[in-house]
């Protein structure tokens, strides 16, 4: 058997371990015969070092050269297609086509490529000129971030080629990539790529750096460490606020994608106007991926009547003639049954699924529970517990206020949904709910499912506490998800030909936007 | 003796007080006869639901409505001027002209209006469209912002008045104003107008309340309030990061600005160039406000050489022969005599003054340290403690390499300045120091002293943990200050007349400057 290797200080080497684990093949249950190491801190430290010394030689380098690596990787994915895509499939069960290779490996490589314009471009910075007084401004890379990828976008959210990734290296900051333990080959190879990528453009080798796991402590402590810039965590909401509270002591940044039950409200106007068609939506929605989404539609929220029975009815009909997908891991088959069973502790009756096993390997029946507004209402914290994976609660209120009352409930999600009548049937129920939705959720959906997240400037993947850490950033969408690993930069009179090039009199590009004495213009500046 | 009113939910009433406090006339180290409350949870929880109610109603107001507001209480803060410059001056001992009146007062009022046009404008959001995909996004109040105020601007950065205030009003946030116990008077006097000039613009009137000050325990309960949308913090590092931790573990985002030593460089050829010039913007930036600015220059960084000697004297010698200015507060008379106490037990020695009185009331002899490079290097967390008030440490290096040393173990600061030849004499001490200073401050500063902090959108008042809380955001310069208090909200195929104005196809102002498809553009989405 095989132990695999760390990339440290720009060398593939045997890792300082503390002990080895394998990663599974979740269709058949049985573990991957490659051995991945258990780091100790000497390998975090040597890291954190050869981070913050290339860090400081980034920063010398144009950020031409940064989207030269980064276009450069995403031509090697390609290149490396059948591989990537063969072994993530392998480690996650998630189906070769379309998911891996005709929609995520896309994804990714178009996520790299979006950065490397946007590095090209200058603009996601927001430079700001301020002629009259002397003053210029703009984010600078924030130092060396830590990005801990996780299970269930074994590429396009890879800590070693995935939004964050994409978003701290186009930033200009050097990612030391903490793989995702349901998928340590699948990231080794991706790091493979990026370093052969770090060597063809000769960008500073420690740009990017792979570990595959730590003990809890010296996550801490890697998270807290001075040398480290900011940090970017997508993953179980436990580990994530262990985590937080750590950075938060040492003051460091830390971007957290942590749990959403994405509420879909369907009123009764647009129930009775398209009720099947949203009945296959969210089935598709729900069961897609076996669920194992960020944006999954975890709770729905009807009124009750006898179309919502109807539409109820179907869904029973659907989810029991779904195939049952398998699940990621053995933890997300065990956290998934523990969840429904909260769910049914706190009231939820089962409607259909509700138990382990139904498709091949690790695998839990296509599960929906009901819960009325009142039990809701009663026991709204444990009745918002996400089950992550192919299950969810709907829940049905006597009024449109009792919804009102449910939504007030929520706690922080990245999105919510209204479906409404096309004519207008239920807008005081949209005017009633959608305010208080607004205040929930990162993304407001009208009439369609969530769990599409288009990588555009104006998405925003984020949402309020407890979905993320902070509701003013966004996790996916290019420019912004590079302003997370920005520190604002002011410079005070200080002469011409020592500001960067972005805040100089003249505009380096001739293209690029900038706001100049309150104007956005892509002018000189006088 | 009078028992001062809290403002809570739109009324002035006794508060529900567990005791009293009264401010001091600095300058007599005398009491004033006003009383304070100081209040109960009971005052706070109520205050707390009255935001929450406000907020609710804003949202639904135009953002012209608030800016209004902002310009209405401008105008009253001229109309009160006598009265408020006055009661500033006997809280503070700062003197009214040119100080209060002639600055700080016109600083309050150009700031709320600078507010309100950016309120009016809207393109503090950050509106942005992606007609493609039918997707919009732009920053939105995050909901009722707690603000707590510093002892050292009792009118510009009053909790009631100030930088945060405005920019959370003009971001459509209720503020709670917690006074600072040091100028509760003028935090009256300054509420007083500002509720005048909500129900004179009929805004919300729990827009703006006022406590005075709670227990401890309290103040980390409110801040970590699920009604709370974010909190703005200026004040002592302790105290702050106490509050950091309570609202971290909430998950509320909390805005510091906690201290900095704003170190100076000053390079041997501008030494030879322009030393007198020098040491008097240095006696004038250092003594000013007898000290107490964020961004007093509280680090001189100089080389050893005979001209450096010749300098330092000539420092000496405007120490000497300056007037002690009378401090803000008995505590900041006792936290400076303690801060050059831990510089002197750390090795730096005293040059002139290093003892308390001097000067009317609370007061403290204008201070001069020095120690060596070496020095430094051995014990640099200690010789960094910042001295608030008019005391500076000089650290003479032996060399360019030296000051590199030291500029690397300096702490997170607002500002760093370097001074250097005008003829390039310096260039290559600059081209070494500049590059690790840049990474340790919010604002890198060219030949001249950091203690102006313009209002302007280039302006960055922030930096590097611990002199705030995050490396992103700034504390004045609109409208960047502004964006600290926005949650991100998206819309997702949200029909058009449903969104907010800002953010439908037609430019609701036709100036609002809006990035479309990528490009910042005034024109309407298609």
């Amino acid at each position: 058997m095989s132990l695999a290797q760390v990339l440290i200080a720009g060398k593939w080497r045997a890792a300082n371990a503390s002990g080895t684990f394998q990663s599974y093949d979740p269709a058949l249950a049985e573990p991957i015969e490659t051995e991945f190491p258990v780091s100790t801190w000497a390998d975090c430290d040597e890291a954190l070092t050869a981070a913050a010394e290339a860090f400081q030689a980034l920063r010398k380098l144009p950020a031409s050269k940064i989207a030269e690596f980064l276009e450069a990787f995403a031509a090697r994915i390609e290149a490396a297609k059948d591989e990537l895509v063969a072994t993530a499939s392998r480690e996650t069960a998630l189906p070769k086509n379309p998911r891996l290779e005709g929609n995520e490996l896309p994804r990714t490589t178009g996520q790299l490529r979006q950065a490397a314009a946007a590095a090209r471009d200058g603009a996601w910075a927001l430079p700001t000129i301020d002629t009259k007084l002397g003053l210029a401004s703009q984010l600078e890379a924030i130092g060396p971030v830590v990005v801990f990828g996780p299970n269930n976008f074994p590429l396009a959210f890879n800590s070693a080629s995935g939004g964050d990734f994409a978003a701290a290296i186009a930033a200009g900051c050097p990612v030391i990539a903490k793989a995702n333990s349901s998928h340590p080959l699948t990231t080794m190879l991706l790091a493979r790529e990026a370093f052969a990528a770090v060597e063809a453009t000769k960008l500073p080798k420690a740009t990017v750096q792979l570990i595959y796991r730590t003990s809890h402590a010296d996550g801490e402590k890697l998270v807290s460490d001075p040398r480290v810039g900011a940090i970017g965590y997508t993953g179980s909401r436990h580990a994530g606020l262990v985590l937080k509270a750590a950075a938060d002591r040492a003051g460091k940044p830390i971007y957290l994608e942590l749990s959403s039950v994405n509420p879909v409200v369907i009123l009764p106007g647009a129930l009775a106007e398209k009720g099947d068609d949203i009945a296959g939506q969210f089935t598709t929605s729900c069961l897609m991926g076996t669920g194992q989404f960020c944006t999954n539609p975890g709770l729905v929220v009807l009124v009750a009547s006898e179309a919502t029975e109807k539409f109820i009815a179907q869904l029973v009909g659907k989810f029991s003639a779904a195939p049952v997908g398998t699940l990621l891991s053995a933890s997300v088959a065990k956290s998934l049954a523990a969840g429904v069973s909260t769910l049914t502790q706190s009231g939820a009756q089962v409607l259909v699924g509700g138990a382990s096993g139904g498709g091949k390997g690790f695998s839990y029946a296509n599960t929906l529970l009901r819960a009325s507004g009142q039990q809701f209402l009663r026991n709204a914290a444990a009745l918002q517990t996400e089950a992550f994976g192919n299950a969810s609660l709907i829940v049905v209120c006597d009024s449109d206020s009792e919804a009102a009352q449910v939504l007030a409930q929520l706690e922080g999600n990245l999105t919510g949904c209204i479906y409404s009548h096309t004519g207008g049937a239920d807008d005081p129920s949209y005017d009633l709910l959608a305010p208080i939705l607004r205040q929930k959720v990162g993304r407001l959906i009208n009439d369609k499912m969530p769990t599409g997240v288009a990588v555009s400037s104006a998405m925003n993947h984020g949402g309020p506490y407890p979905a993320t850490g902070h509701p003013g950033f966004t996790a996916v969408g290019i420019p912004a998800s590079m302003r997370r690993f920005g520190m604002l930069a002011c410079y005070d009179g200080v002469r011409d030909h020592r500001l960067p090039a972005t805040l100089q009199k003249k505009n380096p590009t001739g293209t690029l936007q900038r706001l100049i004495n309150n104007s956005w213009t892509t002018a000189d500046a006088e």
